[in-house]
């Protein structure tokens, strides 16, 4: 990505950057939210309190920064076929579409580098509401809306029905993985973000 | 549903296990569940520490019994309509029976007697699966359980597609519900729990 090599001051910047990001989502992870402090994410880092301060107002900005950085490096590490942020693809099917992006979200979600840190924080969201609009706002859901888009995208094309609301449906197959993510009421697994997709398109009800 | 007066010392010992209850769904929803202990409930419910070992082994059984026990009350309070643990009404109306039982369910996610002690208790097993699958096997599983008899029922009488899996179908309901419960990720309200039913019976895709 980057054109010319960057200053050395800028490369050693990046480097505690990094260094902050990944002890901070440790530690959150370890500890949970109360107990994560900037003291703890300083020292585990290697770096100075002021560094952090420098760049960082609360130990929830340092996260929340963390967790988009690691969801950058998630679509990285997919080989740029769907970039966080950047809208669910548009092949013009929409049942492979979704699949594609539930199937990608259920290897996050299991992955130990996202689940400990997101969990300690979703467990601080449900105990705080407050909490909750704050992260959820900022992290999930701007996720949740590229649904919603792709669906009014599909409803364009015709292949979702006119009347049906799109902020309502997404949670038909989100939801679901949410709730096995967060409460363990099933197997988080490729077959399920499949089925959900199939489901949620086509209905339970018998098409005659 | 007494048919004749209990004697002293059996309407002494329920005044004490529901005041007990009482107690402990109040503080685990103000202080936590790590928080909360047999000496905090006893003392709130005035009565002695031994009183409750007599009945219980762990603040953990006494909560649970404390959430069966509000279950028992808001069914008797709906009026017997739809009682804790008895399945889902089957009118043959599918999409009638699971739009009625999906309004009482956010009733009760509304509720605030509900709503403190359920979600301190939600917050401990998101952080802490082992803990989860503890009160999420005992209190959520036999609820969701419901869900699944009744689709299959629905299968029987031709109203759900056969190949249908009921344990996923069911999810396209009833997670979304507990994500926005959860997650306050939008409003939990009567007509999210219809539309949900309507679309998951139904599809998003037209039907021809």
């Amino acid at each position: 990505m980057a054109q010319k090599p960057a200053p050395d001051s800028t490369r050693r910047s990046e480097k505690s950057r990094r260094a902050i990001y990944d002890a901070a989502l440790a530690l959150v992870g370890e500890v949970g939210y109360p107990k994560t402090t900037i003291e703890g994410i300083a020292a585990r880092a290697g770096v100075g309190k002021q560094t952090i301060y420098r760049w960082w107002s609360s130990k929830a900005e340092v996260l929340m920064e963390a967790f988009i950085d690691l969801g950058t490096q998630a679509a990285e590490a997919a080989g740029g076929d769907w970039a966080e942020g950047s809208g669910i693809p548009d092949t013009g099917d929409l049942e492979t579409d979704l699949k594609n992006v539930l199937r990608a979200t259920v290897d996050e979600l299991n992955d130990p580098r996202f689940d400990a840190p997101a969990r300690a924080l979703a467990a601080e969201g449900v105990a705080n509401p407050a909490f909750s609009e704050e992260f959820v706002g900022k992290l999930l859901m701007p996720s949740l809306e590229l649904y919603a888009q792709r669906l009014r995208a599909a409803q364009d094309a015709g292949q979702v029905r006119a009347d049906v609301d799109p902020y309502i449906a997404r949670d038909l197959f989100a939801s679901p993985l949410a709730q096995r993510w967060l409460q363990g009421t099933g197997p988080l697994d490729h077959a399920y973000a499949n089925t959900l997709v199939e489901y949620a398109l086509y209905g339970l009800a018998p098409r005659m």
